[in-house]
């Protein structure tokens, strides 16, 4: 890859047609966010239902606001110090790295607030779509109400990173590279840490509430007389609204950043405007794709949703294509320099690579779909295993969620692939393409997966108000089958993101390391090198690491969620008799404390690992760790997601009457199952995404320092091996002090056990 | 690395010391045969209890030696049409070629041999340890049987193993590799065939026997009523006894050959003698190991076994760097050519090296004893979440796990990079020379592994029988117990072996694509390049979807199992009285059949996915696809490994009488982990290293044919393509021909459910 547009002084030669482009792209970012707001009047327009319903709706928004305010006081601190010590890190000048820091605050801000605004918005919705439930075609108005919410955080998700990126690269140009990188180190930090926390919150209650109130003393899921409900109520909220939202934004973000890093890099001023103009053109087809969003009678919520992501899909690949060959050369002799002697057409190698990114969405959609939604096979037999009892659950449940990592993982491969074959030497950035045709369609995503929690919750709120009848509650239930599946496909799109923006931050990586060795030649982590190939191994432990620290940090919380409920059973008379009210509250404050000190163990592990491999083992190894994390990753992450969606809905199988229905051994089970998938679904399995974007960033930040000390004398490998051994340090550290509090669900702080 | 030995007319310059040296090998590895005829004998000596124990393990022989007949006669099929399919692949001469396919036979039918008489002795000892836990002294006699057993095994292991290579090397000298990689294969491909069907076997049989007779029935494990229970008993000898004696022969032969191989491509006559001595070592330590286990009073088994593994350790240690002072030259100009210029001493580095694999093998042992033993606290936890049901036994258990296989695989990458350290040219050599010095320890651990099964199938054949008292009852699990955790243990030495291995055929793997490029050059396989990426993620997936196609081929098996132990006891009269024997035979027949059909789709896929990888992505891709599959199987074969282990034996605290101990609802939650177990530790976990095994010897294979038709014309792209779209072809075959015989355990066949 080239970088003669980048030597030319830092500064790529804008045109003022360059400026008008990204203008529009500035523009249609800021009309996507004034379609959200539009659609936001239209959501808070619709009926609140009756008095009980709000009470309980304001419960729970209270709850939700306290987590996120707490969870911001405690990353505001931690961005302050990532803040102040990337300026230790090595850039061209004090302007690439003041705007690096800056615009990482940035990143992280919107993170955060589209998580804050996601969570906000779902506590409105959910009892809106609960209120319309009970009207006249309830079925389709509480649709509506649920696709719209999502509607609007998709529209401000694409519209702010979309935005963001646009205006970075209209203040810094040819070092855009470096700031862009900080914009998505901050989104990618910040959501992780959402999806960490939110996740444990919302599991460790859901699982403590299920594991007293349904296993223990046999009430229905959302009775008022658990004192966990509220807390798993705000759970989802915080969880699968505010987590999912900053995620996905730092999908977008970080994905649109390593286009954009690498188009600039490899052809100036096309390569940077034209992974700018393909998600415009998804802001477009979103607005189209939510607002074609009608549901129809006698039709599965989830064709419908369908319906308008495969319309849109095209649209995009329609437009995109028409973009290609208005915009782009049709010929490489007009990029000069390294691509004079490139055969085929720009135009058309970046329509092929655009389009690869939107079937690969399309099929993700399909193949999940398949295997977590409650009509097709493999649900129906984990359905069906319940008659021989929860092993065989299990056992079917895991066999789903290899089978579908494995399909997933081996199309995305091939997504790659494909676009690698595309063109010899741009193949890195046709990757990149691929990930903007992806990011086409994440406004639709977004609001699909907004529907999920959304309808969850709208359940909740209208069983523990009693005041829906069983017309409205079926509705519900289909709505909460559909998100089941929805969020599972969220997952899968933004897993593959990950895959796509790690290829092509590779290209970034390889770049920075040339450029800090100051050759010219190739970057190589020969991987059949013993050193590579053990960062390969590292990679890998590292996410069954992180895994495994998610599910135990849940076990530990939803520990403290189960004494806490019992304790107010025992102590507080008339709570059974349904005569006094439980302290919700409280429970929600447990959570909320131990939801937010669980997460820093896994968080500190995703910022400090690269760091210690990478310094300690060098930078071949550091880029076979991001290769192990990834493969890794990839599959873990669908695994999780896909087995515990498909334990889910098989539950809701059962819970519709089959295999002997609600309350025989065969539906508990499913509970069972679905217990065990919980934390697999809502807290490991969708926080590996963030954690590859921050793992990848970091390496490409660490890259020049670790190369400057290792070309250097003694004394700075002397420095290069303490900074490893502080960051093993740092983690070790951080477990050991977890592993204090317990390691498992019966290690309960003993003043919560009293 | 340097080819400068093998250049000379492809013959090695042997003096009448070398062929000495060799000789003595030889020898060594016979007298390692005679005294596993004289253990044989002690074993077969003891006492053989009651006429009813006799009748059982009589039923028990026959169930077995039928299965593995028919076994036989199924892979000799396949034998024989690899045997033809490797003189298609690339060799320098007919000569080599030849040996290659010969000695695939010889590595065959020595694997399955050994298979055979691990099995047959197994079915022997097992009775006799049941017979001598009812005499004076029970427990030190029992425990004695039961370690002499699995000395015998221990010591045809080895011997056979260092045997077949020292064989090769006097027969061949310089053209051994290619000949070592044919032994090497046909040794890992009948292991992986044994590993899988004894695997399915052993679980559907267990998995069948548990769901029916305890969860559904009401009645003990092994209880004679059940007609699963012989079955059941069949599958521990033909699952942990010949498919482990398989496995365990498969890793030293494999380990042993990439040493040599890469040994004498570096060093010639030294580096190829040198890596025969270390294991000659091995066997006189394992003599000592398997003499010196004596069993004390008031000492748990593990601690009996340990001792013994470390005094042998220690003695390997010292005697191997006795040899390699003695041996080797004390600096690296004495090797001329291109190590001339290296600083270091030889002897020094071999002497670490072998050291870092022992110390190793010690560290594996120490960690996977204290997370799958009932004494330390990660079993104790599992325990413990009993009290809160199923899902959270199912939950704490897969964190054990998960953390399990993090830290054994740091300390393997761990002992990788600390090889690899050692010295910059001879890195890999070092690494195959810490893998010598794993093997060391192998004779002792064969003995170790053969000890679990023997004591599950003894207190299986007590319990049936009802001749034990109920002292001897409590010998009998206690060592069960311990078997539980030595079987983990085997399986974390086990996959050691396979990173060790794949990281030295790493070296052959270069080379024989250097050689067939005909450059001089490194060959590179930049993990950078979206490529080798895509490698490493198909790789990590095949992995995936051989451990979901292994679960569920036990989930089917079982599900006949269930159908048909009910049909008995619904049309047999008199089952449940104890007045009429089931038909156990009928069971047995069923899971023969069924396993031997099951283990079909795993192999292919083992076999045909990397030929479709390496000829369809070429031969970057294939050595990312290799790494992908080591890293990833390695943490998912520790994780299912420990994980099993943990909720066996988490199991078997309840039943000591914690947590409300046999009957409670804490028992039956951790019966239920044990049942999720019992596939994840005794059939997907330990297939996956003869998995990695075979995948890196089918890859050195192929890989210089891949590069004939990389470098040719577009006819060469053809059939290359066309070479990869078969190997495809083949594998969805097995997968849809697998799939309609159904995903779940309650899919049986019609004619079994009626």
């Amino acid at each position: 890859m080239s970088r003669q547009f980048l030597a030319e002084g830092g500064k790529l030669p804008f045109s003022g047609g360059d400026y008008t482009i990204v203008g529009v792209v500035a523009v249609v970012a800021l009309a996507a966010l004034v379609i959200g707001y539009v659609l936001l009047k239209e959501v808070l327009a619709a009926g609140q239902g009756t008095a009980k319903m709000q009470d309980i709706a304001k419960a729970v928004q209270e709850g939700a606001a306290a987590y996120l305010k707490r969870q911001r006081n405690t990353l505001a601190i931690f961005g302050v110090i990532v803040f102040l010590l990337l300026f230790i890190l090595p850039a061209d000048d004090w302007n690439e790295k003041i705007g690096r820091s800056i615009f990482f605050l940035v990143g992280a801000g919107f993170s955060f607030a589209i998580g804050y605004l996601g969570m906000w918005l779902a506590t409105q919705a959910n009892l809106r779509v609960a209120a319309a439930s009970r009207e006249e075609g309830g079925r389709e108005k509480a649709m509506r109400v649920a696709f719209r919410t999502g509607g609007v955080v998709g529209m401000i998700t694409v519209g702010l990173g979309l935005f963001g990126a646009a205006v970075v690269v209209l203040a810094y140009t040819g070092q855009a590279p470096k700031v862009l990188e900080g914009f998505g180190f901050g989104a990618a930090l910040i959501a992780m840490f959402m999806r960490v926390g939110g996740g444990i919150f919302t599991k460790a209650a859901d699982v403590g509430a299920d594991l007293v109130g349904k296993v223990e003393q046999g009430i229905p899921e959302d009775d008022p007389r658990n004192a966990a409900t509220i807390a798993d109520n705000v759970g989802d909220n915080v969880g699968d609204c505010a987590g999912m939202a900053a995620d996905l934004f730092e999908s977008y973000a970080v994905m649109l950043v390593a286009a954009l890093i690498l188009g600039s890099t490899a052809f100036g001023v096309h390569g940077l405007l034209f992974p700018l103009i393909v998600p415009a053109i998804g802001v477009i087809t979103a607005v189209i794709g939510v607002y074609i969003t009608k549901a129809r009678a006698n039709e599965g919520g989830l064709v419908t949703i369908n319906r308008s992501f495969y319309i849109s899909a095209v649209i995009s690949a329609v437009l995109s294509a028409i973009a290609a060959f208005v915009y782009l050369p049709s010929s490489f002799a007009d990029f000069g320099g390294d691509f004079a002697g490139n055969t085929g057409n720009p135009a058309v190698i970046a329509t092929v690579a655009v389009i690869i990114g939107i079937v690969l969405a399309a099929v993700i959609l399909k193949l999940t779909g398949y295997y977590t939604g409650t009509e097709y096979k493999p649900v129906k037999d984990v359905g069906k295993t319940s008659e021989t009892g929860p092993a065989t659950v299990i056992l079917s449940g895991i066999s789903v969620g290899f089978e579908s990592a494995v399909y997933t993982a081996l199309v995305i491969g091939a997504a790659v692939f494909g676009a690698y074959l595309l063109g010899g030497g741009v193949a890195l950035f046709a990757v990149a393409l691929a990930g903007t045709g992806l990011l086409t369609t994440v406004g639709v995503i977004v609001a699909m997966d907004t529907f999920g929690p959304v309808s969850d919750n709208a359940q909740g709120i209208a069983e523990m108000s009693g005041d829906v009848d069983e017309k409205a509650a079926q509705i519900l239930t289909e709505l909460d089958a559909v998100g089941n599946t929805t969020k599972a496909i969220t997952k899968g799109i933004a897993i593959a993101t990950a895959v796509l923006a790690a290829t092509a931050l590779f290209g970034s990586y390889s770049d920075a390391i040339r450029k800090a060795v100051g050759g010219t030649g190739e970057f190589i982590a020969n991987i059949v090198s013993p050193a590579t190939l053990v960062g390969v191994v590292v990679g890998a432990a590292v996410v069954f690491l992180f895994a495994g620290l998610a599910v135990n940090a849940v076990s530990r919380a939803a520990g403290a969620v189960v004494y806490e409920v019992r304790r107010q059973f025992r102590d507080i008379p008339g709570i059974m008799e349904g005569t006094t009210r439980p302290e919700y509250g409280k429970v929600v404050d447990i959570v909320t404390r131990d939801s937010l000190r669980e997460l820093a163990t896994p968080g500190l592990l995703a910022v400090f690992a690269p760091i210690a491999v990478g310094f300690g083992l060098g930078t071949g190894a550091l880029a076979g760790y991001l290769a192990g994390a990834i493969a890794c990753g990839t599959l873990m992450a669908i695994f999780l997601a896909n087995s515990g969606g498909a334990w889910d809905n098989a539950k809701k199988l059962v819970e519709d009457g089959n295999h002997g229905g609600k309350g025989s051994d065969a539906h508990s089970a499913t509970v069972i199952g679905d217990t065990v998938g919980d934390p697999f679904k809502d807290t490991a399995g969708p926080a590996i995404n963030p954690l590859i974007k921050v793992m990848n960033l970091v390496s490409v930040l660490i890259a020049p320092a670790v190369v400057q000390l290792t070309v250097g004398d003694s004394q700075n490998t002397a420095v290069r091996i303490i900074i490893s051994l502080v960051a093993v340090a740092v983690i070790v550290a951080a477990i050991v002090v977890s592993k204090r509090r317990g390691t498992v669900i019966s290690d309960t702080p003993a003043e919560i056990k009293a």
